[in-house]
């Protein structure tokens, strides 16, 4: 693999840190000549000579000019990220500066380095799995703690682990069975069919537990899109700002989100909730045109994963008991929530309604209930995920090659119950093996590496 | 010193790279407890039994919760930055993951650093007098060759040194003049008045020298304002576009200007220039209204460093002569640019126009000459300029105090001069003492000290 990569003898470099203005920034080098072409821009010792996890402060020169005075850090391969001789360059934090000392480091041999290309090659080298290397991705862009945790986690092994020590097992039943084939004229079995359906059972649990996981790794990467709908003057716009209030998240602090979008994106115990056409509740929270809005609120329905069904207490209750059969109807994700309970009372509003079920009674106004809203959201959201520690798939690759994985196990449990010969099983495994390969990058092209890798930011 | 800094016994901590997303992003802790806070947060190893100077890969932790997987600076005071234990946290670029590390060692007892603590306490410590301390600022800020050149010269002592040096020889002829003082029934000199004059004669050259190299510095730290002006069709947008073609400065990159500026900004020779009101030039540049193009036309020579007076050619030469009379009277710094020399060609417009002197001749849209025109603009702004390699002051605080160091050894001399008594003469020499000092901070108040520090970015 390592041979079919173009440019694999070079020496990569890249600014690492986010560019800018900033107190220092951090130029990496990554290949063979890496502490070569730092000996010759920081003369005033022998890096050669220097022991690895060591740091080293002195000035930065192009020949007789003086770039900058400089901290760099040495790691030898393969106690690196990459896995080759690394040596990150510690300067002043001026764009200008930086820029310098990147050309100088190109002028004495390195190449500007590809998005993701530093990942890559620690990847090339054994360093870290493919699923490992795309969640390092995954967590430089998280920006809440349930994200963090998931990246992390699977950053540290996480499932594919799991995958790999499965895939070895299933590996070894393949090798038997296509061995049974160049003895097919004698019917032997080398592969115990009985160990093999276990096998072939415990994969399936293992790979549907992780399909199902994705719908959450989803909510943790994406965030959940939630509609406010109701009539006109149900209080949508107050709600709107009582879970702003406390919970708004920072918009600049993630990534990919501008300030004119129409969401308001908030954060409950770790997960972002988005909420959608912001600007459209503001806008219309007064407004008159009961068929416009009407019109509104069915297109945001559509797009919500979530649908917070607001009405005003005082209502009458069979139209809400309507409203909810026809929630129900359309299989959706939805909460009900009473407003104004100040104005009718808790205990009036609670009795008056009490025909209707899973009622949530809030004053948006007063903040009254705010947090049991909250909470519902949160458990609407995670209802039927699989709560599980150790197993998050976040990543929508990952998650059509375990689709794939899935299918060829119940091909191959079918082939196993209708007593298929080998050869046909053969094909089935094959698959498997495959999808299961594609994960943790085992089996690879180098259009997908790329592909994988161009979406990393460069200096990664 | 040390006691009046409220603190002082803190340990403080900040994102020192530019905030945003990027690969990695670094985390500075200074002070007493930056070991064994991160010894909490960094539980793989004892930090405090690790030489300083080292590198240690783990994984950060909040007690059981993971926060990212990282690598550590050692650097042992006084070998660091600050003077004080320092510890550089390298980890994952999200904004989110960084806020989260700042947090964790807040709660374990750092504090957030204002903005310029850290070198702020490098001063303190003795680590960097106060000019080298500003040139710190000023390097992060640099874009061009010739800003770096200056902010590295002054960090790496400039100009200070010799002021100190200049300084402690000051000192001992005052301690001379005021013993005898002491002594003044007895009408002794202990203090050799013709050394003291030959000493205050070579620290005026050099105060001389250095307040002279502020309008370089200047230059180099603000760039030149230019205004091409001319009569309607003379050429300005065409020559704008040719000086732009190869020149333009990156704006993005430079602190402070925006993309949505009337500024176009070009770096010739490492020198900035700023082509004023390029709006105007692109909008009136087919303007038929002259009235209101000659007004504009003023304004804008008003505010320049650098007039370019553009004309055509094959324009009346009496009318040229006339222009640059008018020029010369206003005291100006101007180029007179002879354009579309390709019509008439270069010969025949070199004669036509040689009662003018200092004429360049060019051909904007062929881009002819449009190098000598260069070279000529770069002259004009040295010209008159103090060339020397070994002091430039960019910073205007220093501009200031040398002016008043300047002014106490003229009265020194005319002192000297008059043979006033030595407790006049001590005056100005108090006077001289102190304005030195505050150049390079061994005079200074904790007021002072946060104005200029305050002016730094957060984590340096």
């Amino acid at each position: 693999m390592m041979n079919k990569l173009s440019g694999w003898d070079d020496t990569i470099v890249a600014l690492a840190t986010p560019p800018g203005v900033g107190a220092i920034g951090v130029i990496r080098l990554s290949g063979k000549n890496a502490f070569s072409i730092a000996n010759i821009i920081f003369p005033s010792k022998d890096l050669l000579t220097q022991k690895s996890h060591t740091l080293h402060v002195g000035y930065l020169k192009d020949g007789d000019t003086i770039l900058d005075e400089a901290v760099l850090s040495l790691f030898k391969g393969p106690a690196s990220y990459t896995g080759e001789d690394v040596i990150e360059i510690s300067c002043h934090g001026s764009p200008y500066v930086q820029q310098q000392v990147t050309d100088t480091c190109i002028k004495y041999g390195a190449r500007l380095a590809k998005p993701g290309e530093f990942t890559q090659r620690a990847f090339l080298n054994g360093k870290l799995d493919l699923a490992q290397a795309e969640a390092v991705a995954d967590l430089i862009a998280s920006n809440t703690a349930a994200s963090q945790k998931a990246a992390l986690h699977t950053m540290r092994g996480g499932f594919s682990e799991n995958l790999k020590h499965l895939r070895d097992r299933l590996i070894t039943f393949s090798a038997l069975i296509e061995l049974e084939l160049d003895f097919s004229q004698e019917d032997v079995e080398f592969a115990d069919r009985k160990k093999f359906y276990e096998l072939i059972t415990e994969m399936t649990v293992s790979t549907r537990q992780l399909i199902q996981s994705f719908s959450l790794g989803n909510v943790i990467r994406n965030g959940v899109s939630v509609a406010i709908v109701g009539k006109p003057n149900a209080g949508k716009s107050t709600l709107l700002n009582s879970l702003l209030n406390e919970n708004r998240a920072i918009v600049s602090d993630i990534p990919g989100t501008t300030r004119d979008t129409i969401e308001e994106i908030i954060n409950i115990d770790g997960i972002l909730f988005r909420l959608i056409d912001t600007a459209g509740i503001r806008q219309h929270s007064t407004d008159s045109i009961e068929n416009a809005g009407m019109e509104r609120s069915r297109e945001k329905i559509k797009q919500a994963d979530l649908v917070l069904y607001l009405f005003d207490a005082a209502d009458d209750s069979e139209e809400i008991k309507a409203k909810q059969a026809e929630l129900e109807e359309q299989q959706l994700n939805y909460l009900l929530v009473a407003n104004k309970i100040d104005v009718i009372g808790e205990e009036t509003a609670k009795q008056k309604l009490a025909p209707t079920n899973n009622l949530i009674f809030i004053a948006a106004k007063q903040q009254w209930h705010i947090d049991v809203l909250k909470n519902r959201m949160v458990e609407a959201v995670l209802k039927g995920q699989v709560q599980t520690e150790n197993a998050i798939v976040t990543n929508v690759r990952h998650y059509h090659a375990l689709k794939e994985v899935a299918a060829s196990l119940d091909e191959i449990k079918a082939g196993l119950d209708n007593k298929l010969p080998g050869d046909l099983l053969s094909l089935d495994i094959r698959r498997c093996l495959h999808y299961l390969g594609e994960i943790t990058g085992e089996i690879t092209n180098d259009d997908q590496l790329d592909y994988i890798f161009s979406k990393f930011c460069i200096g990664k």
